[in-house]
């Protein structure tokens, strides 16, 4: 894809996230992208491939990292859309940069191993301080997990 | 602790979740324990020190780690008080295992890096085929992310 990553937008000091960071050699490096961007009916789309130590039980991917995925998809998502609302390019200074206030997770059906998984989000709310992102997981075009970010702008007092 | 962890309890061929399995050497490999028995007042425990690889930002735990522990300490919990309901000693076969049909966290307070996290477990709803168990996470005392876990015993379909 010749889009930049959301989350490879982020700031150096704030890319050390083990779900999403470019800075974290050991983590997953989720990278999220604009799917669609028309007004109002935008989404945003990220691909992962788990490896076979994600287990669940055996032949099923482990919830957590579903959730994980979610999570990062979901902060990432609220960052776009907040540079976007600002109409300001993704990545410029000062940083627009969102945390999970909660995270709420619907296991619809079991995520095989061995496929990539797709997640699409859509926004829900979009308010300045406050942004909810609604997100299907599939595998094989099978939906297996729903989940809900309410992704909160970072406080102040978080970044360095 | 002189009690058998739950995790430890599961059959060898449902222990390979990455988050709680004792047969997944690359996993978490969380273990959780009864608290208190008495009865409808029951409670469960368990903690888990986060690697330092394991943030959010710097200084911070990683919010996608935080709701696996929320998750495997549930299910965990849920098979456990399965067993009780059942008068069955913990382990023994048919096994008492349960998934995650939905999980809902919330995050209170940044949680801090290079601590020992305690997760503590009550449960707010018990039937045959499906266990809700609330969970406290805290940090230096101070509580960080409260999580439900609604567990559904494991389909037949499942197991292997």
């Amino acid at each position: 894809m010749s889009q930049r990553a959301f989350q490879d937008a982020y700031p150096d000091d704030l890319s050390h996230c083990f779900g999403c960071g470019k800075n974290n050699p050991q983590g997953h490096q989720l990278k999220s992208y604009w799917h669609q961007q028309e007004h109002e009916s935008e989404t945003t789309i990220a691909h992962f491939t788990p490896e076979p130590y994600h287990t669940a039980i055996p032949g099923f991917v482990y919830g957590g990292l579903l959730a994980s995925l979610i999570d990062c998809h979901g902060t990432g998502s609220a960052s776009a859309m907040a540079y976007k609302m600002d109409h300001r390019e993704l990545g410029s200074v000062p940083a627009l940069r969102f945390v999970t206030g909660a995270l709420n997770v619907s296991f619809k059906a079991p995520t095989p191993m061995g496929v990539e998984l797709r997640l699409v989000g859509r926004f829900s709310q979009v308010k300045e301080r406050k942004i909810v992102v609604e997100i299907e997981l599939s595998a094989n075009g099978v939906l297996c997990v729903t989940g809900q970010v309410i992704a909160i702008k970072m406080p102040a007092t978080m970044q360095s």
